[in-house]
């Protein structure tokens, strides 16, 4: 078998989303595994999917848990890197949660595949996923973090209940999943509604724009950063 | 191969959970599913893990699709039945979205294997699920019909979140499987939160206790009808 490597002609013409080589393997894997099933998808199948053979795939991931672990952390990096960021940020709990609700929710919709229906696969348990799992449970205790913050501001009504704004915005996977397309109510009933069940009662829309705010302003600063 | 039929002695001795072969082949299959996969199990798996020959599952259910759909029966049910149940009785709305919640939140956690996790499979989307998918989906609406009803009698502030309490209670298959155990205070939390998260703004130990009152009361008059 002729090795077909970066930069040679390609089997066929590109047809896959995606800019580079990299890309187009992450794309093809993220539609199979979608709509497959992780288990009954192979390296073989993903390269066939992108029009490159498995020896040109091979180069660029390892093994299929190395592409299962790239696409995983596509679905939290930028959740997590915000909710960092929020940490630091002066302004009200509720206003932070519902930015970093709203903005998660927005990428979860958004995403091209709805790679969160992967979480529940049993290969995710595996010490192969540890520190995918590591990550995601940052980012799962920043949103309890700020939960209990509103919690605590609306009168401590609601004893564990933070644990569940983080599971409510997950739910937009189920949605996904059940609809067969990505729910366009989802951002803008999902972060009220997180506030609601932590006991909170203020003005709703008056947080909702200044999280929005907070959201672009963080957006804007990285671009003039970049 | 010599056919080992029922009332035929067995290859070992049983050791699953289950009083007939059909439940322990259901337990067995409910195992492999949820910790190596749907896909990755085939029925002579199953057979294997019974202590059965792959000609004796043949007896009780036809393919592997057969177990799944039993097995996904059993998640929904008994929710389902208390859904049209309560769909005529007299109690306020806040107090029957309650006891569903309390009593579905109940069945996800105690049964054996966490077999919600197999609501995401791309198998499920198949014409094969049809039904069971078509029964989930009444069981939503009885859930989006109570949570309505709770919406209007709190001043109707929450349009669109009708739709977040199913969603808030299945919730409860994602933390079993991250947490690898069932939640200890899902039951007691969810339904509170998935009332809140609508506006409503009662008082949650008095719902609280008519809920658990007209479950346990529906259990009754069940016994006494058997």
């Amino acid at each position: 078998m002729t090795h077909i490597g970066p930069g040679r002609p390609r089997l066929e013409p590109r047809r896959r989303q995606g800019q580079t080589p990299r890309a187009e393997i992450l794309d093809a894997a993220a539609e199979l595994f979608t709509t497959k099933g992780y288990g009954s998808t192979s390296t073989r199948g993903i390269a066939d999917a992108v029009g490159i053979r498995q020896a040109s795939l091979y180069h660029h991931f390892a093994a299929k848990d190395d592409i299962l672990d790239a696409l995983l952390a596509e679905t939290i990096t930028a959740a997590l890197e915000l909710a960092e960021r929020l940490t630091g940020s002066p302004e009200p709990a509720p206003v932070r949660l519902y930015a970093l609700a709203w903005f998660d929710v927005r990428q979860l919709c958004t995403a091209r595949w709805n790679l969160g229906a992967l979480y529940l696969v049993p290969e995710l348990r595996s010490e192969r996923f540890a520190d995918f799992r590591q990550r995601r449970d940052d980012l799962r205790r920043h949103y309890e973090a700020l939960a209990a913050a509103v919690v605590a501001e609306a009168g401590g009504v609601a004893v564990g209940s933070e644990l569940l704004p983080f599971r409510l915005v997950e739910s937009v996977i189920n949605i996904r999943s059940d609809e067969g397309a990505s729910p366009g109510y989802a951002q803008r009933v999902i972060p009220g509604a997180v506030l609601r069940l932590l006991g909170w009662r203020g003005d709703a829309e008056q947080v909702r724009k200044a999280a929005i705010r907070l959201v672009e302003g963080i957006d804007q600063s990285d671009r003039e950063n970049d």
